[in-house]
């Protein structure tokens, strides 16, 4: 769960940073910028914020946000009917991001496991994204990322989204965790 | 046909409206900057400038520029062989463009149709879109649009681009002329 005061504070320094990075959104969009906290209760350290631009039955675009040293949980994006499963464009737009992928585990990682959930982050490929740059992820590809010391602004192009299918290593996170008003 | 030279200024000065808006390429997309000018000899009236940043078999993502008052010429993406044509969305990111579509048409439309090809102008339903605006174009309708004073920077995000087969309502269009050096 989260506060919905949470939601609101997040959602205030999400379009703050859209701001710096010149990217801009509507007034609606603004206040429906998605808060993801994954249910695991310490969204500074484990959470990712998102506008999604379009998302129709060809295709989908998204804009993703990680705080400084903000961490989007290992998962991968299954086959689901006659979907392959989800294939995504990550390229990072402001800030910085490290992303991890099925391979070659690098010897010392940049990014900083989450502590509490260290046995949740099992693939260690690194692949460092600065503005401008990008990297595709195939299908059932085990992945997760997080943002440098100014936090990232990552557009994602991809097929079509199903998040409410996708399969994260870490038993403990909820997708579509409940908001408490407060 | 189009200059090597033309073609070198139109990727400098498309180098610098992505500067102005923040937008980051890499030293290489900057060099690949794709400048359309459709064969009609006059690129600064119907002429495009464009990075593709991924075009695979399930989607696709461009950077679309024009200058100011420069026109992208009426056409449509019609099925080829499964694919039943290109969905496309455009985001308008910087400056403001003018998109006309099928349907009711616009009593006087606020861009200025080019008036060397006037006759294959066809369809005259506006839409304005400022930074932060979008708008998602169907397969098989016919569309075209046109920059504002300053030029616009449109995000495409799309099911897979096969340019190749879009067909223009001007005979006299090719859509990849012969660069003459110079």
């Amino acid at each position: 769960m989260i506060k919905r005061s949470q939601v609101r504070v997040a959602q205030l320094r999400t379009a703050e940073l859209f701001r710096q990075a010149g990217i801009v959104l509507t007034p609606e969009e603004q206040t429906g910028i998605e808060v993801a906290s994954f249910g695991l209760n310490d969204l500074e350290t484990q959470g990712l914020e998102l506008i999604t631009y379009i998302n129709n039955d060809r295709y989908c675009a998204k804009e993703l946000v990680l705080f400084p040293g903000q961490t989007c949980p290992e998962h991968l994006h299954p086959p689901v009917g006659s979907d392959p499963g989800k294939t995504e464009t990550f390229r990072c737009r402001w800030g910085k991001v490290y992303l991890y992928v099925e391979g070659k585990a690098a010897p010392n990682i940049k990014a900083t496991v989450p502590a509490a959930s260290k046995d949740y982050y099992t693939v260690m490929h690194e692949i460092e994204l600065s503005p401008g740059q990008q990297y595709t992820i195939e299908p059932g590809t085990l992945h997760w990322f997080q943002a440098g010391e100014e936090g990232a602004i990552v557009s994602e192009f991809s097929s079509t989204s199903r998040d409410e299918f996708d399969i994260f290593t870490d038993p403990n996170v909820e997708r579509m965790p409940v908001i408490i008003e407060d």
